[in-house]
This record gives C-alpha cells, sequence and structure tokens, in this order.
C-alpha cells in the first residue's frame, strides 16, 4: 500500500486540522467492520461535517487519484470499509442532522450519518415510523449504500423502495442532487436506484430523502412452533399468498432456538419457530392473526401463542431479537462468516433442506435465522478463525451455498451487500455480458478508480 | 433522414422476409403514437418473434450505425417512437408469450408484447392480477421502458417496483438477463431499475419477470363530490396520513365531471370529485370505507356513495374510465397536450390552484384527471393542432405547469416519460451534473447512440 501523497495530506490537514487523523488507533477502528474478514485500515481518516466537505475531500482525491472510502457505523459484513488500496476514509457520523420531517408527505431528509434509531427518536411524537431495521443501528447512508433491509421488508420493501432522493458526491468531486420528493417520477434513467446499493465505488451519499409510515393503530405479535422446516415455510407461503399484509415473518431453527435457551435462560420449545408481527387496525390484525393461526394449524403448527400488549409483544420477540448474540455464544471465540442467499419462496423449503444436509455433512455449527417472507435467510457458520482448516470449510461451504441459491434462481445477497466477500460470485450470479456493463457504469462515473476501490466488481 | 445502407435492409430481407416491412402504412403506423407531436415514420419494421432475432436485428444495425427503436402498442405520449434519426422499428407485438405464471412466487414472464389486459386475461383461473393499469392496454415491454403506472399505484407502486428482472438486448446486440426472481437483492449495481424508465435508449427489453399479487378478498368502491380541490386533496392527504391502505383515489374537477355528464347523458353534480377502491377483507374494505368517509365528511364531503357488489361499483367508476374520451369530445377537432406533473402531496393543493389561475387565464380548456393519492395529475390541454397561436398557448401554459411542479419539489412527469416532448425541461429537473452522469451512462453504454436516439437526453 502507497501511503498519501504528502501534499494531500498536507491539504486535508489545512483544512480540516484535528479532524484530519492518522493514528493507528483511529485508523484502525475505520478499516475494520463486523465481517469475519480481517481488517484493513486507511491511510488516513477525515470527520466531515457537511456535503461540501465532502466535496472538497473527494475533489483533493480525485486530483492526486487516492481513493476515497465512506464510514458510517462500521457495520457491513462484507469488508465494505476496509482500505484494501490505501486511502483517505471519511467518516459521516458528524453528519447526523435530521433535516426535515414532513408529516403530510410522510417523508424525511436526513444527513447520511443519521442512524435509524435516530431517526425513530426523532420521529417520536410525529405518529410517523421508518420501518428498515436491518438489526445493526446503521447508519442511512450505510443503508443506501448497500441495499439494507431487515425483518420487515416483506411488507414495507428495502432500502430500494424507500429512499426517494440523495444528495451524492461523485467521484470528480461535483454534488448531485437526485431524485426528489414525489412519489413516483419518469424523467430519465432512476440513478437514486443506480447508487443505492452502489456501495460508495459511484458516488458518496451524504444526505437522503426516505419514506416513512404511520405507526399503525394496532400491531399484534405471534410465535407458533413446527414439526419441520418445511412445514413452517409453507406456512410462509401460504400466508402471503393469501394477501396477508403480515409485517414481519421470522424463522429460527431448532438450534437457534436452543442457541436462545442457554443464552437467555428460556425454555422455548427447541424447534422450528416462526414469529409474526402484524400491523393494521385492531379489527385488522386479529383478522391477520387468526389466518394465519388457521394456516399454521393446518400445517402441523402448535402453541400458537399471539399478543396485543407492547410488553406481551415484546415477550414473544425477545428470542428474535436475541438470536445474534445468543448464536454466537453457541461457540465462544468463534467468529461468524454469515451468509445472506435470498431465493423465491416457493424454493424456499428445498434450499434450506439441500442446506441443512450439507451443514450437517460439513460438521459445521451453524444456526440459522431467516426472514423467510422474502425467501432470505442467514446461517451463522461460527468458525474458529484461528483454524485456516475451518475457516476454508466455512468458506466452501458459502461457495455451495451460492451456488445453490442460483441454480434456485436466487441471490448470492439478499441484504448484505457484495463488498470484497463475494466479488467472486458476480460472474456467477450476473453473467459475463451483465458483468461488462456494470464495469462500464463504473468506468464512466470513476474512470480513475478512486470511489471504494476491490468492491463489488472482480478485478 | 439518411435511408438504410441497402446492404443492411438487404441482410433484413434476406432473414426476416415478409416481417422486414418498408411500405408506406407500416412505417407510418409504427412512427406515429398518441401524443400530440407529428409522428415520424421509421425506415423500415421488422416484426420480430423471439430475443434472438432482436439481438440478430440489432447486431445489423450496430454494424451499420443504424438507429433501432422498440415498438409494443404505440400508447406512448412523448412521441418515444418517433424515428427521428431514421432507422429500424422493432416491432415486438408478435412476443405475445407468457412464459411461466408461479402462483406460489407471486410473479410472472412474459415476452415484451404481452399487454396488461393479456397478462390479467391469462391469470384469470389462478386468483391472482397484475394491477399496473395505466389506462392504455399498453404491452409490459414498453410499460417498463417508460417506468409507467396508473390508477392505483398508490397501493401497488409502478414498474419500478413490479419488475424483478428482465431479458435485455443492449447496444451491440448482446443478450443480458438482468435482476432475478428473489425478492430482494443487494448484488451490484441496480441494472434493472437504471433500464426500467430508460425509454429504449440504453437496450431493449424483450423478457420480463413481474410481480402479481393476489385478488382482494373484497373489493369496495366509494364516490363523493366536494365543495373545491382543496378539501377533496385535504381529505386525501388525511387518508394517506392515517395508513388507510386505499387501492385507488381518483380526483376528477368540475369541468372533467361536466364532459362525463355530457358524453354518458349521467347527471353526477358538476364539482370536484374523489373516486375511491378499497382492497382487502370484507371487514377490512367495510372499514376503510368508513374512515375516508369520515374523513371526507370533515372536509365538505357529500353524497358519499359506496358499493361492494361488482355492477355497483363499476357503476360508480364508469364516470373515472369514460374520463379520457368524454374530456377529449370537450372539443371535437382538438388534439390533447396532455401535463403529468407529479408533487409531493402536501403541494398538491397549491399547485393544482395555480394551475387553475393558469388555466383561466390562458384562456385554455383543460380538464383535470388526477392519481392524487401520489401527486400526479393530468390536464388535457384541449388544442386546435391547426392553430399554430394555440398550439404554443398549450405548450407556454405546460412549461410553467413544469416549472411551478419542480419549485414545489415535483417531477416534470410522473408516469408518461420524458420522450421527445419533455427533453427540455431535463436540465431544470436534474441540474447538469446529474444530467452529465446520465449522458456518461448512455455514451458508456451505446456509444455510437443508435438506440432511440433523439429520447430523454436533450442534445
Amino acid at each position: 500500500m502507497a501511503a498519501l501523497p504528502p501534499i494531500l495530506l498536507e491539504s486535508l490537514q489545512t483544512r480540516f486540522g484535528e479532524r484530519c487523523a492518522t493514528g493507528d488507533a483511529v485508523r484502525l477502528q475505520h478499516g475494520r467492520d463486523e465481517s469475519s474478514l480481517a481488517p484493513v485500515p486507511p491511510d488516513a481518516v477525515v470527520f466531515a461535517q457537511s456535503t461540501d466537505e465532502v466535496a472538497a475531500i473527494v475533489t483533493l482525491c480525485h486530483r492526486h487519484r487516492v481513493p476515497v472510502i465512506a464510514f458510517g457505523t462500521g457495520t457491513s459484513l462484507e469488508g465494505h470499509l476496509h482500505a484494501v488500496r490505501g486511502g483517505v476514509c471519511i467518516d459521516l457520523s458528524g453528519m447526523n442532522r435530521i433535516i426535515a420531517v414532513r408529516d403530510e408527505d410522510l417523508d424525511a431528509s436526513v444527513e447520511a450519518g443519521v442512524t435509524r434509531k435516530q431517526l425513530n427518536a426523532g420521529l417520536r411524537d410525529t405518529g410517523l415510523f421508518f420501518p428498515i431495521d436491518p438489526g445493526a443501528d446503521a447508519s442511512l447512508g450505510g443503508m443506501a449504500a448497500t441495499r439494507a433491509s431487515g425483518t420487515n421488508a416483506v411488507r414495507y420493501g428495502t432500502m430500494r423502495e424507500n429512499v426517494l432522493g440523495m444528495t451524492v458526491v461523485i467521484a470528480d468531486g461535483r454534488v448531485l442532487r437526485i431524485g426528489n420528493r414525489a412519489r413516483k417520477s419518469s424523467a430519465g434513467y432512476d440513478l437514486t436506484r443506480l447508487l443505492i446499493g452502489s456501495e460508495g465505488t459511484l458516488g458518496i451519499v451524504t444526505e437522503l430523502t426516505v419514506r416513512l409510515y404511520p405507526i399503525p393503530e394496532a400491531i399484534s405479535a405471534a410465535i407458533c412452533v413446527f414439526p419441520s422446516i418445511a412445514s413452517a415455510v409453507a406456512s410462509v407461503i401460504a400466508t402471503i399468498q393469501l394477501g396477508v399484509p403480515v409485517a414481519r415473518v421470522e424463522l429460527l431453527d431448532a438450534l437457534a432456538i436452543k442457541a436462545i435457551n442457554r443464552h437467555s435462560k428460556t425454555t422455548l420449545t427447541e424447534a422450528p419457530t416462526l414469529f409474526f408481527e402484524f400491523h393494521g387496525s385492531p379489527a385488522g390484525v386479529a383478522e391477520q392473526a387468526q389466518t394465519v393461526q388457521d394456516i399454521a394449524a393446518g400445517n402441523g403448527g402448535v402453541d400458537f401463542e399471539w399478543a396485543v400488549k407492547p410488553e406481551e409483544r415484546n415477550r414473544l420477540w425477545q428470542a428474535r431479537h436475541d438470536a445474534y448474540y445468543a448464536c454466537l455464544g453457541l461457540r465462544p471465540g468463534a467468529r461468524s462468516l454469515t451468509t445472506d442467499v435470498c431465493v423465491p419462496i416457493s424454493r424456499l423449503a428445498e434450499c434450506i433442506a439441500e442446506t441443512m444436509a450439507d451443514v450437517t455433512e460439513s460438521g459445521l455449527v451453524a444456526p440459522l435465522v431467516g426472514h423467510v417472507g422474502d425467501g432470505n435467510f442467514h446461517l451463522l457458520l461460527l468458525a474458529d478463525p484461528d483454524s485456516t482448516e475451518e475457516m476454508e470449510r466455512a468458506s466452501a461451504f458459502s461457495q455451495r451455498l451460492v451456488e445453490r441459491a442460483l441454480r434456485l434462481e436466487g441471490t448470492c445477497t439478499g441484504e448484505h451487500g457484495i463488498g470484497r466477500g463475494k466479488r467472486k460470485y458476480m460472474a456467477l450470479e450476473h453473467g459475463d455480458a451483465a458483468l461488462d456493463v456494470m464495469r462500464a457504469i463504473k468506468h464512466a462515473l470513476d474512470p480513475d478508480g478512486i470511489l471504494n476501490p476491490g468492491k463489488i466488481l472482480p478485478d
């Protein structure tokens, strides 16, 4: 890795003073994420406070052909932040102003460093909420960059459906304002959707306008235990086919429930379990829950529990919320290589069945947590980071899982993104011609390749 | 306009025989749409029957640097099909196979020439439907190319939200398969969304996979008359803010109702009128209708009528369905310059009020029909095509309307697209930097500019 050109560093230090940092600790902190990949620190970190500042930094880096990487909260799972070719990290966490909340239009404009929890806290008195919940309290800029989603995408969509417009700094330092606040538009190329999911390789999101939703009049929750994963998934398919507007439907397998029992001292039945949430009017959520209970019973579901009061709902869902850390606790010291395939829902049972057989055969410890309404599920492959053999076994398993998902007309990543970790699957998923088109777009917008190099597109 | 290179025409005729046509009638038919712009016929029309054939035609045209324009049903409102630089029109109407309907996944794959009504007819026994309804019985390929929507976008979204993947022929004749059947993906650049709304300038859509929805258990309809457009719009805002999942909400102004009374011999109150449709369970639609009736009453709405039975629903909505031709009937011999702005819903009343004042001042006959749940409304500017003065007056009015919508944070086109007619507004709407980015993408994907030249991007 080449160090920064001294003249560039001097320019950054002159303009940003102490907000341009080169100490080891701050660099390491900005070169690390929540993936199982080894961290790669940038050469410098600049803490930006405005779009103009981001534009100034990118302009300087562009002049010197030095990589720039945007940083929100560092919760990537695919090495998105790793400075694999060195360069300058722009920390956007100080850009955390909620610029406007417009209750009549059900939208809000925020700076990219605002996190989803911060936005929802800021909405507390409006009767509105922002639904996308990827688990981590990620920044909205980062969530746009990875096309994030989470537990309630089945009802509310992903970042793809929920960003109306953005302010973006492109490779030469110019500022674009793309999209607008209208609910729909047919005015030219959809640059907003092109930037969403581009992982900082086509531009740096500095502000965005997102959709909000009225907090439902009534919310209810339910859980139900199934004799098999297949019967749980069959219930989900029937629920969606009947048009029940379920807000969340999550699957945990028996091992994940076992992990929760151990972690939270609960006594849940250690069997595949679905967690539901319903949003609507009081009569509507009761009707939805009844329909789902009937469907579940028809598929062998038992112990259906239903709750309306917040504390009761939280009790039912606590296991789901604890799942990630509880699962990590199954093998202390292990890191999780977290898979993220997504398939058409009709193929989900088949995909999971083949995958669980592979888990057994591979001798891996791998609890399952799934956003099954979308056909998206995660396995936490708990591997010892000091064992090359084990990491390779997990990696080979992950590759077979991706190949399986693609064969079933799905995708290698439902919501975590490509980053470094999944670049090797891009040609397999998209084909060479589509990959060429992506490369042509990247080259047209960033001819020097300074925007988050080494991500998404294979070399 | 340069004629086709003889060697190209010969190649096309050799391969396609009578399916390559150069007669005046067929060329004129393929150079005409439903806009008020004068037709511009292509040099030849080839009737394609497969993706491979489209690829072969584009490959030949690419070799000779000759323009290619895709044709579905010819229902564009912005001159999208006009062969402004000559070239070959590829008629896709023969590519009308429904390739697969997958009821478990709520999706269908179709060839690009399948129309929305044909798809819904093909779904008749599945309990599913395809919701996007732009009025015309357009081809799904054309609807994807213009990012179409229509009356129920407020509930089901636009083509942007409802296309999962596509087969596309790009400028050099290569075939891309983009997207997949998973409900969500974070795997690289969103080429599907980039192609949607690109109006044939980045690629030709030959097949697409679209989302389907369960036919709701219950459907109900309602109409309500208001003392003013402002009070009608206030009712819509309140309805959406309360989270009522209304499936359709349409506004007609007093002049449009008058046109309908004249056209259909009805005796509707000639005042601003909202048309609603509700989808859900029987209890759910009753609840929705009651909520909306209460809101409407609070805003001075009167004569609220509600219906559940199909024949009663159709009677209530007949006026809305008749609106377009009824409005044209206000001035026989006139053509309609149809405007299409879309603004944030909070600005809709203001936008319409200023616009109606402008209608009066301009002395134009211009009934209003609006998809008000989206903030999108159309004025049919009924002008005499033989009067240059009148056409110019309508055009100047349209320009002021676009400027007004942009000032109110909206867009010049909610659903009709840019085509030829609105290219002059692109810089105003997007700014020079964003327009540069669009040009860079166009140049990267179609360096010779053969794909539907003279559309979207200003020269």
